[in-house]
């Protein structure tokens, strides 16, 4: 039956300097790296054969599958990438430093935004060159439906409807899947996967580096999972 | 319309030194991976828009579609790896010093194998641990059908087989396709796009790390080649 193994992306260079990244296409730091070909070790020493991979458009997350693939001795993979599994898109904040933002607005509607579900934070102005639809990266995406500011709502939204469309028929006939993603893209279909309510998906820990591996039965009910070791 | 893009892996640890490589899963030199670096540079400067990769199961050519993908900042382009693009099986010779193996069979013989179109190295036997079937990144494909040692025809056949499987079907829909592969698989390729006389495909010389692009009208006719400067 089919398995999914979920991998979040380990430390960023903006990370280290307390920066909002969200889509903006930050590379591993040399300690993501590292967190990464930890996580192709511990694939390869379960033994686990990868039939297909998936991994955001974003180099950190990209990187990341390609680190992990080389590690576990299986580059050979066909490898999808999506920006439906990208980062919540961060909005005007990305860019900015994190403990400026909190004083700039305070901390009631920090957390909200950070920690809520519903809220989104400010958006990009339909100008701002920051906005995915300026960058030649998204020039195959419909305009329209690239966002300018996610509530983890939205960004969940479409986590998950990618998952039904590129994920599930692969589950569905028995492969073993890999989805090299973010914090909060895996925290929506982990979310998803393991019916969590909305309310508590802010919430869920999504540890960095380190696999995880979902097993489903022939009628896409979870099984079981385990964090690999 | 469609434009083909091939790329030839540079330097790998075993062309160091001096041995017959075919299928052995062989990692760059840092200099292999100094040429994918330019090659990618070279893309990006050209202002080429990849909309799909292909590469052979070897590490030496994925780590080339690689490094170019990342040099020319188009990482998340989709990347399908087959064996039919993989090199040469050079069979019972893999492994061993060149030189060593011509002074063993003599010119001849030597030079009619690695020059010749029809003529195969001595195969591996079915035992032999060596065999690409006993290798679990071939494990999803019919034992039956991978080789044991190959002529340069033999090659040539499959790497046009694959050629219009997998990648016409993209170039008749007008996309940009990189492929990453091997002295050989890129050889005979390339005679068979320019209608090169198979007595002449092994003559045929390939630089590595250096994009040739091959443009081609609606009726699937070349119109133009040249490398990428």
């Amino acid at each position: 039956m089919g398995k999914l193994i979920l991998i979040r992306h380990g430390q960023s260079l903006w990370n280290l300097e307390n920066i909002f990244t969200g889509w903006t296409n930050i590379d591993l730091s040399p300690q993501g790296k590292e967190e990464a070909k930890n996580a192709g070790e511990i694939i390869k020493r379960n033994k686990i054969n990868i039939d297909i991979c998936f991994a955001s458009y974003l180099k950190r997350a990209i990187r990341t599958a390609w680190i992990v693939l080389d590690n576990c001795e299986q580059m050979h993979v066909d490898t999808y990438y999506h920006w439906k599994l990208n980062e919540r898109h961060y909005g005007d904040w990305q860019g900015k430093n994190k403990d400026e933002t909190l004083k700039e607005v305070g901390e009631k509607k920090y957390w909200a935004i950070r920690r809520g579900y519903y809220e989104s934070p400010p958006k990009l102005g339909p100008n701002n060159k920051l906005h995915p639809k300026f960058d030649p990266n998204y020039k195959n995406v419909d305009p329209a439906v690239l966002p300018s500011g996610e509530s983890l709502e939205d960004s969940s939204k479409r986590v998950v409807n990618y998952y039904f469309e590129a994920i599930v028929p692969n589950l569905v006939q028995g492969k073993t899947v890999m989805i090299s993603a973010h914090g909060n893209s895996l925290r929506a279909l982990i979310g998803y996967i393991c019916n969590i309510p909305s309310i508590d998906i802010a919430g869920l820990e999504v540890p960095t580096g380190v696999p995880h591996i979902y097993e489903f039965d022939g009628n896409q009910n979870l099984m079981e999972h385990h964090k690999l070791e």
